[in-house]
């Protein structure tokens, strides 16, 4: 396939999967009406958090199931829209936790409903508390419609428990991912490179790629040997992933990521970058500004010049290689076809096209 | 039945119940310690939360089951688990929103973490938050384990989608109760007695009362008639549960209540009391004691010396009675049989026997 027809592809699928959202968004906002109007209004608001994106893990359902030979869409997207409605109940509850109050440059969740309070006048500790405690009933909302998603997609029988396995598993892992999150920005010494890499697995790259591609294997009926291959390709892909999504976080181009290059920086953020850097004698000249809310770009320049100069960086992008790679292999198995191989092959060139 | 069967029956049926939530917390708590020791302790303190409990609402899924002429004790001993998995996740987020750190007398989710937090030498508000952050997560493990403990009962089919229907309703419904409660408490006019009445039928009655029974009518194979008919007799005598409940946070023996008879007025618990006692002249005379948190025992008896003056405790004990007694009607229709008016009638009893 050339580059338009991946594009078009792509925005089919999405299109597919926004289309199931919307018609359960209808269904629960029409439900949620005769339960008074602020109920009616919080689907409204979970529903404009859990659109906008890029519908990524339903695509990579859908690609995974077509590509093994699935022919019922609706089926696909609905599986889909159950891995989007997870991905939206973990982000709305990641927020809480990290008390965030936006989302990709505007107010998430817990904004909106601290920036309603305080527009009638609520001090500001009461207004975002009343922010997170609304964020934690949006994101129950979209938890077990998860679940619920599946049963509406028509898959029956012993197919339906086997993709409720799947997401359970998703879910099961991603809490263990946010809890070892939780507890690294607690402890005194900083994590090291495996930790990371483990609790960034856990927490987001086994729900956003391994679980929605075994999904979509098993939907289409593929043998195990072919669902755990395309597993294995999942979590080498995940990881590879998400290293690179923490060197955008740093070094990335703004006007390509769509957020600032400080974030990171100033959050103090745990990756494989920092986890790499903190054993290196030369991190002791940068570390009181990294974390620090009032970073500058100077700043943020001088720390980037550490990291290289202790050759975080490079390391940080050979282990994305080495795990994109090893992605690749893993869809040589013999279990897989062609099609397979296609399909995939651009995610894998993308994730080490972003790599210098 | 005499009373000894009656409590016979009872611990039967919370033991039975008991052996299956052993059974899930064993199996998790075994997934969990693959991904690390911290993962499997949480499991533990979401399972040490979920106990000790008197398994209420399994036992209400239960005695429709069973007096509906039900045999599989296993199955509906299923079901009652998923709605005490249920009201676990949401007494877990309640006490996130309420930021309440104790419950039962022992530190709930929050309060373990904050502890564990704090004698690492952790200061107070960020140890508050990591225990609050942990229980967003716990209460996410227990509320999709709700759904998937209907998955593990051996129930198949329509049947299984009808249970997934009821426990979806009363997670729903006990959403928009919730939002309401965290409404009413950022409200500068105080909310009026149906609207008290709606919020707590919304966020606990239907869950704890009108779906447990429903589930267990349908388990049982009911006729629509039957299974409306109990859902009637569970909505109202649900709200009269809480009326008295309520009651007895203010007015009740704290040796027979176990539970401190200061705690709502220190609070300023929105209740059908408060909300009658408001429109009254006399209450501005102690307005200002409640919910105050120094609240002294005194002061405590000021306040209930005003809603003795202003009949708002004979208002609300002649709500609970009505809604007690219109509860008992429904169970005289055509499609029950004396077995089930058997079984509840003591249940009616219980609710008017707290009532003067």
């Amino acid at each position: 396939m050339d580059t338009h027809d991946l594009v078009a592809v792509s925005e089919r699928r999405q299109h597919q999967v926004d289309r199931v959202l919307r018609s359960f968004f209808d269904d629960s906002h029409y439900r949620a009406k005769a339960l008074g109007n602020p109920y009616a209004a919080l689907w409204q608001t979970l529903e404009r958090n859990a659109s906008g994106g890029k519908r990524f893990r339903p695509r990579m359902v859908m690609a995974a199931y077509e590509s093994l030979g699935g022919t019922d869409i609706d089926a696909a997207a609905h599986i889909g829209a159950a891995f989007e409605l997870l991905h939206t109940a973990l982000i709305v509850h990641d927020d809480v936790i990290d008390r965030d109050f936006v989302r990709r440059g505007g107010p998430n969740v817990s904004g909106s409903y601290r920036d309603l309070a305080t527009t009638a006048g609520i001090p500001l500790p009461i207004a975002e508390h009343r922010g997170m405690s609304v964020a934690v009933i949006a994101g129950d909302l979209a938890l077990f419609n998860a679940f619920r998603m599946i049963d509406r997609s028509g898959v029956d029988g012993v197919l339906r428990t086997r993709l409720h396995d799947i997401l359970d598993e998703a879910m099961f892992v991603s809490a263990a991912g946010e809890l070892l999150d939780v507890d690294f920005s607690l402890r005194s010494d900083p994590p090291a490179v495996e930790e990371i890499v483990e609790m960034e697995r856990l927490k987001t790259a086994e729900y956003s790629f391994e679980a929605p591609l075994k999904a979509g294997a098993v939907l289409a009926g593929a043998a195990d040997q072919a669902v755990e291959a395309l597993g294995r390709f999942g979590r080498r892909i995940g990881i590879a992933y998400q290293i690179v999504d923490d060197l955008l976080g740093v070094f990335g181009d703004e006007n390509e990521t769509g957020k600032t290059a400080l974030g990171d920086l100033r959050e103090g953020k745990s990756t494989v970058l920092l986890a790499h850097a903190v054993t290196r004698p030369e991190w002791a000249s940068v570390a009181s500004l990294f974390g620090s809310p009032d970073l500058t770009a100077a700043d943020a320049e001088r720390i980037r010049g550490v990291l290289e100069e202790t050759g975080s960086r490079r390391f940080a992008e050979a282990l994305a290689r080495e795990n994109a790679n090893r992605a690749w292999e893993a869809l040589a198995d013999e279990s897989l076809t062609p099609e397979v191989r296609d399909e995939f092959r651009p995610v894998v060139a993308s994730v080490l096209g972003r790599v210098r």
